[in-house]
């Protein structure tokens, strides 16, 4: 029995590399969940493999530059020349279903929410070690050596907004990392915060 | 990889007759986990199947009343007539190991701890209904009728006490509820106000 009926909007962010879309993956492969994937809006190029519309919607900069101006994103940042954003629509919506709408964000959009948003859960994820990081930077090797030096510089300085979220997680293995943020969001739910208001209406039931 | 290495003091709470007992027996039967449970000590007499160092230390009356004046309790409370308390070694022991000691005590007496321990976890468990619990009290009939009538009359005054704790979690189902209960556990392990120490020390690390 729920108490709490709404949804959560729960955020993953950490530095770039760290995994978090493997992180995202796992979690949405946990069994008997109500999650739903909040797929941003970027500018940035598909990498092999990646399809509109499911890993993101890909846009030109024009495109994105308009809906910013109409105020269509919940949040969104420019990182390494690229722009990143969440589609304010829809989420709400999900969230009044009961859902919880998972956002995979960078810091910078993440901290940008943060100020918006009161009631979401913020999570971040963190690599076992600085080296764990870099290294899987250079071997992702997609990217221009000049590129993974600013992910690298970028990431120094992210290391240090930890304390700006309500949960560090690391990224021990990938599953584990996944089991974490479940029990998160189950343990939010719990909390006396959200489930107050519906305890005191089920006591006030004639056969509650 | 735990980025907080302490264990968790785990208040598990609520109106007499909602099932914590059996909730935290559920939620020692959950596997790999970390769990101590700090056995309370009463002056109630022990029910049918009830031991002596495993389901209470059960003591006089003089031996509990002079165990207060030497300040061996964490908390204490009476209850309808008898003493319950928790013996104050061993639990930081048991913490300082890193175990996660789980303490199942009455509404009065987690309610005075709150008010010394700063860092444990107080979950507050609720029956589906108030229904649910007289149902239970009544057909428990262990005891006479005015001790049923008493333990009903302080379960309507409790179940008020609701927002004093962190976590409201329902009983609807034993085994959900011991669920929920681990996976508040996991949640509060990382949360950043516990984590951010190590985390800090970890970037610190030459090769972390």
């Amino acid at each position: 029995m729920k108490l709490n009926q709404r949804g959560l909007l729960v955020v993953i962010s950490g530095p770039s590399g760290v995994g978090k879309g493997t992180v995202r993956k796992a979690l949405f492969d946990i069994p008997n969940h109500d999650l739903v994937y909040s797929v941003s809006m970027t500018t940035r190029p598909p990498r092999d493999g990646e399809v509109d519309g499911v890993d993101y919607y890909f846009v030109s900069k024009e495109e994105f530059l308009k809906r910013i101006e109409e105020d269509k994103f919940l949040e969104w940042a420019e990182f390494v020349g690229n722009y990143y954003g969440t589609p304010k629509d829809k989420v709400e919506e999900q969230l009044e279903l009961g859902k919880e709408v998972v956002l995979e964000i960078e810091v910078e959009g993440a901290l940008k929410l943060r100020k918006k948003v009161k009631d979401a859960v913020f999570i971040f994820i963190v690599p076992p070690g600085r080296q764990a990081l870099y290294d899987r930077l250079l071997k992702r090797g997609t990217e221009a050596k000049e590129i993974i030096e600013a992910r690298v510089k970028k990431a120094d300085n992210e290391f240090l907004l930890a304390h700006k979220y309500d949960y560090i997680v690391v990224n021990d293995e990938v599953n584990n990392a996944a089991d974490r943020i479940m029990a998160i969001i189950r343990a939010e739910h719990a909390k006396t915060e959200r489930t107050i208001h519906n305890y005191l209406k089920m006591l006030e039931e004639k056969n509650g």
